[in-house]
């Protein structure tokens, strides 16, 4: 395995329509649905880039805007941001259209953290990520600050303990 | 609608089998495929303290810890927390064994906001929240501290004029 | 394995939505999908009483009488009634409603049973049952006459040799 | 509609593959799932026999003796037996092979009760079943005394008015 | 294994139901979906035939006409035609009919070609086959010139170097 | 609509994950599960450029050499090739890869037909296609053969009316 990678050596698009199981009484894709397939391209993502199976570790806080109609067409776009020893972040954005109706229009975006797993189901480290374009080297700078949001959420880190998360919420602002 | 509710009038007790299907090549259960089953529990606990057609409006984070393998049988107990005039919060916590080798472990624990909907697919008032366990109070508390986070993390809010947040990250702590 | 068990111990509550693919073209649950959820449910109650796999024996004469629309929300609460050496009978109620139109209804009871399979898939022993409630005794009491009839209908015992059949259907009533 | 059908006129061949979902941890086929599939062929059945929707109104007694492991092929059969005025009873005969290691045995029988409706969904009458093999006539000849079980087991017919039953398990028997 | 069969001796019957999930937002039956209940019921005659696991090796030119709606039932038969050492074509007739508005008519016929495998993913020959009625025989025939043009399409055989198609496509027609 | 468009335009980019429910005993993915994706994906494409409802027409001969195991990730590359008034050609190219064990391989290709329909299911003009590619321009210039040849095997056409075909497969060549 290189130890150094490019996002877009691991980039997912994953397209899906929406059928009727996939949606609520008011014929509108249901939420839950949403993240199943969202679970499923960030992973593909994660396990290419670090070229072993992966497990979902965690996902940030995702809201649900439009609602995205019966018949429709869904579009996911996964990259990985950066690593972290044996974490990987991956972002993820959402499209949504239906033919002929409703115009492409962008429904969600989100960031999903992945463990890579050796064959005896250990952690093992993944490749380092390489930027290239601004938008990949805005989420690889900011991914050191989702980190410690979640380590702070999930009862890891003090709220003190975190430099990013205290310029983002201290008194100075 | 009565305007006032207990959390109890609205719990929900879902129980899964994890299938085949449900799983990714390790044999653990797909944490998309867990998404999706938290979201149907909750959304059920909300249509039952709302009345109403109830659609997803975020979930916050998630984290994933012990893997739940196939065969595996997963119980989720959702209850409503609080209302915020259109919009409830709901907590969830899963718990995962598998027999006759895995005894019951907690898997997971989430909050869920969902909206009311009326006939005419708009936002309607969900009754009001009345918390009597010990529990169900420092959940009504919290929510209130969660809902601005998510409105920071959403942008809809500034960090600083979260009163919750400030205490929690500010200088000061 | 502790060798008895109360009903609670091993009760199961298990909800489930109807989603389009559950319905027919009447748009109301298929009967078949209903018992195969029925099964689901006191499947992983036998599981539990008995701390094994299970396999299904029989299922009792089931009828369906109001039907049960897309969009419904069905509750299925199983316990244990009696042990019998290596099978279990399991009791099944089902409620079914619709928010916010169709207020909670029962919709079937039935009675499956199971026998319990070790890791050879040989049958073991399942743990005595101890009913405490009214109900729970009731259930236990009329086990012995369900299982009667099971073996006359499947041809494993003559009318004659049953007596809670005679009992029940003979010229004296 | 014709007011007289013979049962091969509505006949029913279903085939199913055994696939990983459809089993339980022991890799056989779920109880309730070949009822799922049962209820399917059935239905089709009454709905040929019919020419109406129709709906599941009961489930005689069921047992599972052998188990049908996975990747089997699971064939039913089904002929509709007698009809009663707007209920249909049709009788449903289930093989499993497995290729090439398990060649086909039968794996269950059952009846089933259906209902025919109208575009309103009221009930409305079957045609009259004409038997013709001896199989179809002795078939036809039971529907009668297993009518008034079905009527015994859900309370609606006295064990005591019933002829049929009286001979089956009177005293003098 | 005997080395000599008749098609009847594998023939399947497939029955299925068009649910909602089948469908596409028109209502009608999915193409694919289709063509995934063609492959298993021909997977399945193939299996019969040659007492192996199968794998499909080929799907003829498939033409859809009209559209089989939603709730309706479709009948699958399929029959073994000719083997060809490791391969066996399979001839598929597909009918449905909606109960009670639309009477059975003929959907499509299809040809699939399988190849038969061991128990270490091997190929094996497969039985030889006999027709016996006049359709068989025709069905047994074509075999050839349609194995012909497979191998043309597939680039496997020179055009000029089938004698059937030059037949069919030359000049001199 | 316009009246002319670029294949990449409407191209499709579509992954899936080959879960255990794919794969038949052999754990490799099915061919009719396969062909179901392919559908899919090629009727996303045709939808995309006639930015109407589309119905699959046919499926050119499709075969299937390299086994796809179970635990696979699928990518389906679709691209509409030519207009024919209310039909459109579509171009579908399907790659498999396993992680971390089998590198991306090229597992078929196939060409779909799609006739696009309007909100009365009337067939209805599509775009003109304009390839620009020296690929796309390849496969524009030889879906006019393929479209003869498809006309030919569903009988609309004699095969002496076909200049393509002839020069194919003539005495000549």
């Amino acid at each position: 395995m290189s130890d150094k990678k490019k996002p877009q050596e691991s980039s997912v698009v994953m397209t899906e329509m929406v059928l009727p199981n996939d949606t609520n009484p008011l014929d509108n894709l249901m939420g839950g649905r949403l993240m199943h397939w969202m679970d499923i391209a960030t992973a593909i993502c994660a396990q290419r880039h670090s070229n072993c199976a992966v497990v979902t570790a965690s996902v940030d806080n995702v809201s649900f805007k439009n609602p995205i109609p019966l018949g429709s067409i869904v579009t996911f776009q996964a990259k990985v941001t950066r690593a972290f020893r044996t974490s990987m972040e991956v972002h993820l954005e959402v499209f949504a259209e239906r033919i002929p109706d409703i115009p492409r229009f962008k429904s969600n975006s989100a960031f999903f953290t992945f463990v890579a797993l050796d064959g005896s189901k250990r952690p093992v480290p993944a490749p380092e990520v390489v930027p290239s374009t601004e938008h990949e080297k805005e989420l690889f700078e900011g991914a050191l600050r989702r980190r410690e949001l979640r380590l702070v959420l999930a009862g890891k880190m003090k709220p003190q303990d975190s430099a990013a998360l205290k310029a983002l919420f201290g008194e100075n602002n």
